[in-house]
């Protein structure tokens, strides 16, 4: 334990919230987003107990209704499937929140009296690999303490938004009606990555036009195993979630049946473990960059003495040392 | 030497590329393209040569006419300062060119009969550290084999362009009238790096609109030490090219008097040190989980076996290993 920690080990609190305790799994979470030598505790922990849960990504545009529509769906879900439902929202923009709930999440808040419903919100930059790292990481801790069904929500669609919702096993893209919003969502590399498309706020006009943009680029895109349905959903209404609930569940029920899900995970799991150790080399950059022993290397550098190339290597051969001693991991 | 390769020494290159061969500078080009062992023997003949030449980044969505505007300077740079002048056209979704020109440098064909201009493409992903550490290099290349002043043209307004227009001493951004594309170009990151703007196609109806929608955004990001003059060019008939030129030579004034000048290459020759660390160290993870040797390690990952967080713990470990050895280096 070092000293500073509040005095409860990483064990005690994952053994209380896989008993129940969700302050003991908001502390984890903190953990988690922390990174560090007691999160890689945390995972040698809940990797044996995870692997069954599912996990479901929620990306779009700011404003196209993600919150809501994943909001409907948490309700569906808890009313169809009864099982226990965690949900993450991602916010690469936020520094690290502390466990504070984002603003729009009050738009979940009549699920709060609900024990059965767990509600965080995630953002990071101390994490080694960064939020696409920490999610993974995040799903399999709820995974180990109970939580069968995780709710991804990120809020932008920048690459990092991306990169996260690619980590969960069902993602659905939401996209409004309207000239332009198709392309601007596979611009971002959106359609790439979506098992379902939502045109939310579909009682507005466009819906036409958007859906036929989308099958255009689905099949631009060449033939899939698994061809994206495109659905239509008035989120705040409740419209058109109980198809959303079917959709997801028939993906579900494909990747399980053509081994797809497992070959997927092995797949996540590969990118997982290299965004990881490619955080833990740039984190080992800084620091080397940062120690004091290499002020004078820094002054040559900007002086004009050392060429940028040969720097970079008296760094490199220095990050070597350091990770080799062990020193710039902990 | 290695076998393939050519049988002329890099330093023989150099040597004649210096003294005026186009095609050893080509040569050399290619080698700063393609990175390597070759390329860091480069580094270390240019860094003692280089340090005089001036370069000007120009950037912008594509369509706005970047290039041809970076033509016409070319032209009023030619005729009034009659020195050598060097265009890098930057295109980071393209593979290697090897050396071929682009389809709108046609454009800039009236200067190829002109013995002091000398215009390449460049296009890379083998560097370690990618363009923005490749394009600095190449400029200093250019300097040190005799052309005192590079106009560097990206192709389109992705973070690598941005990353390396911000490489220039000069950032010329250009926009074009109408609603919404200043807008756009602060989205992109760049009204950050802009030191002059330029609204190019003038003659188009949204000037005003665009000007005051820079201006206030200008606003916006605070008190600058140098506020980049808002410019209207018609670049297909010259109009406006010589007040570009005053504005660019002003921004390189006010750069050199105030000391700026010193302290901004600074600050780039650590961040290019610094991306070029970052590329080694990423090209020896890349190498160390392609090795045949960590078959087994991928396995047990993608088994479930072997946790993320583990398994990258293991490809670090190797990286430290293999780079203390110099391995993954060369």
């Amino acid at each position: 334990m070092s000293p500073g920690r509040p005095a409860t080990s990483t064990s005690a609190l994952f053994k209380a919230a896989a008993g129940g305790d969700r302050r003991a799994l908001a502390r984890l979470l903190s953990v988690v987003e922390r990174g560090g030598s007691e999160s890689r505790e945390l995972s040698g922990l809940t990797f044996e107990r995870a692997g069954s849960a599912y996990a479901i990504g929620f990306t779009g545009a700011p404003g196209s209704g993600k919150s809501t529509l994943a909001g409907a769906l948490l309700t569906e879900v808890r009313r169809r499937l009864r099982c226990p439902v965690a949900v993450l929202a991602v916010d690469p923009s936020s520094p690290v929140t502390g466990g504070a709930i984002l603003g729009d999440r009050v738009r979940m808040q009549h699920h709060a009296l609900d024990d059965d419903v767990f509600i965080r919100s995630m953002a990071t930059r101390g994490h080694f690999g960064g939020l696409a790292a920490a999610v993974p990481e995040a799903v399999r801790l709820l995974d180990a303490t109970g939580w069968p069904l995780v709710l991804v929500e990120t809020v932008g669609v920048g690459q990092v938004e991306v990169e996260v919702a690619a980590t969960c096993d069902t993602v659905v893209v939401v996209v409004n009606p309207g000239w332009g919003d198709a392309v601007q969502a596979n611009k971002a590399g959106l359609l790439e990555i979506a098992d379902v498309l939502v045109i939310n706020k579909a009682d507005r006009p466009g819906v036409q036009e958007t859906a036929r943009d989308l099958r255009l680029m689905l099949q631009l895109s060449g033939t899939l195993e698994w061809t994206p349905p495109i659905l239509k959903t008035v989120a705040s209404a409740g419209e058109g979630v109980a198809e959303l609930f079917d959709a997801i569940a028939s993906h579900r029920a494909h990747l399980q049946a053509g081994g797809e899900l497992e070959s997927r995970r092995a797949e996540r799991a590969l990118s997982e473990a290299l965004r990881i150790a490619k955080g833990r080399l740039e984190r080992a950059l800084d620091a080397t960059v940062n120690s004091p022993a290499n002020a004078a290397l820094l002054t040559a550098l900007q002086d004009n003495r050392l060429d940028p190339g040969q720097a970079a290597g008296r760094l490199v051969e220095q990050v070597a040392g350091d990770l080799a001693g062990g020193g710039a991991l902990s």
